[in-house]
């Protein structure tokens, strides 16, 4: 008999629900405004809705293996808790699985959206033909995903995976999580916004100025934009977000030798601004990518690539739906 | 009925052969000299020639399980090939697992010697009672080991765990391996070592300047006993050395969110005097060692420790004869 699931990404601008089969052929999509405004219970209210909804509608279609969410931000998954959601103000230390299970009556699999964003491309995207692999997600902030041998590699506490932290330069800007130089400083769209200001404050960058005062709105994407209409300073900042890029995969083929680096999230678009210089960096800078990189031969099977992701920002709706498929939940499991 | 394995820690300048039973119990250890200069044929007679005599010896202690044998350098786990070997000169491309198998008409596992060391300090030292860990090991060089769920991870090809290449300042100093300023060269004996001469050759170091001009033998150890002495330039490449395992260790703990990193090698002896910066650049640079390790229970179950090897120079040995125990060997094994 066939089965499916049902995902969730609960994002902090977006909520999606999707029902997903066992083959991984999208069944339906829901997409609405995550209300954050109206509080956290209404927002789990109406996922809860859209849930049963899909649930019912596709009742006739297999059996409902069951639900995944993926939810920004740092969570507990021993007790299903959102530890802290720099994109959900007020969800601080909320219950998150116990509150969507109470109004399912069924459990769910709660799940780190840059987690669920690499077993997604891991499923059916960009590593869909490799066992292992390790995502960047590169948006407000930088996310990372690890998935090893099938599975995502959460480590002792569910932590594991926040390769937006890795050090790129020890004496680099501050970054909000304690440390300084992370990659999440230099290939975020916060970053590139920054690297923008900071290049039009120093008087370097008049085009850029040009454009940031003619848009209120003026974001990475228009400083992506300049670049694309080669502005000097502007793809100055992307070979910056290459470089970065490019020395935390250069450290993850030293530590994982695994087949496939993607790089996904709404900055991924700007690939072509920044995988030159990502490129060349990593060469530079892993022997063990060299190693398993011949020049001639970038995409051949047992050689390492490095590539953006194919599911945009379905990823971590599908791999929540892939958690819901092969994930046994228990509500009070712990991970060792 | 109870088993046994052969190790081997084949080395630059130690050949050493173990017999350990499948509890743990050091049955033999055979030590000598790496009669490097006699050519690789020689030096694997004589492994060779121990491991029979071992293996007759213990024939009625139980069943043998299998040969390990740990070898320094890149090894090619597919064909048993050692690749590279900084510290067996003339052993490039050599194929090591099948020479030895030829002389004991036995299947061998063959493995990298950090890896075995991470293996050896998992199952029977430092992390004995963790699932997963990283180690690194300071020595000549730096080597590393990953243990997750059990098991040394590998990667695709076998290369995985080249800790000692991570990045710690990428303008920092050049690399054997291709990049610059990779954690060996601020942690591993070679670096200590430059980092006096440097200090020396600035003329701020007077009292380093002394002891170099009085011993021919100036080693890391040496500046070792001038830091232990209170010389503050000797003081001050410790305190580097721990700036820079620090930002790794917060990587690595970013990255895999395990109970335990583990630092070892001929270096680790100098803990006292690198540890404080270790541990003070971790907690600066890792949130998720900060979640997992409150400042008042470092030891306690369910925190991150950062601690020294227990094996010493067993380490590897141990390991090896682990993989004689776990591993079902297989002359032609690939590893996906």
């Amino acid at each position: 008999m066939p089965s499916f699931a049902i995902g969730v990404d609960l994002g902090g601008t977006n909520l999606r629900v999707a029902a997903v089969d066992d083959s991984g052929k999208l069944l339906e999509k829901v997409t609405s405004g995550t209300e954050v405004g109206k509080g956290r219970d209404q927002v789990i209210n109406d996922m809860t809705t859209v849930i049963l909804e899909l649930a019912v509608k596709f009742q006739d279609a297999g059996k409902l293996a069951g639900i995944g969410v993926g939810v920004p931000g740092i969570i507990d998954r021993a007790t299903g808790m959102l530890r802290e959601s720099p994109n959900l103000p007020g969800w601080h230390d909320y219950p998150v699985r116990n509150e969507i299970e109470k109004r399912l009556n069924a459990p769910v699999v709660l799940e780190n959206d840059a987690n669920a964003a690499a077993l997604g491309e891991s499923w059916l995207g960009a590593a869909r033909d490799h066992d292992s692999m390790c995502m960047l997600t590169l948006g407000t902030g930088v996310g990372g995903g690890i998935v090893l041998a099938g599975d995502v590699w959460r480590g002792m506490t569910g932590m594991a995976g926040e390769l937006g932290h890795i050090t790129v330069d020890p004496n680099g800007p501050p970054c909000g999580c304690g440390n300084r130089g992370c990659l999440e400083q230099y290939a975020s769209a916060t970053a590139i916004t920054r690297m923008a200001k900071e290049a039009i404050a120093d008087g370097s960058a008049p085009e850029l100025e040009r454009a940031a005062h003619a848009n209120v709105e003026f974001s990475a994407k228009s400083v992506y934009q300049m670049a694309v209409q080669g502005d000097e300073p502007a793809r100055a900042i992307f070979r910056k977000v290459g470089w970065a890029l490019g020395i935390v995969v250069a450290d993850l083929a030293n530590i994982f030798n695994a087949s496939i680096y993607v790089i996904g999230g709404g900055v991924s678009s700007s690939w072509e601004a920044f995988a030159p210089a990502l490129l060349e960096e990593v060469r530079k800078r892993s022997f063990v990518y060299n190693a398993t990189t011949p020049p001639d031969s970038s995409g051949k099977p047992g050689s390492t690539i490095v590539t953006r992701a194919l599911l945009g920002s379905d990823a971590g709706l599908y791999g929540a739906a892939r958690l819901g498929l092969v994930t046994a939940p228990a509500p009070s499991k712990t991970r060792a």
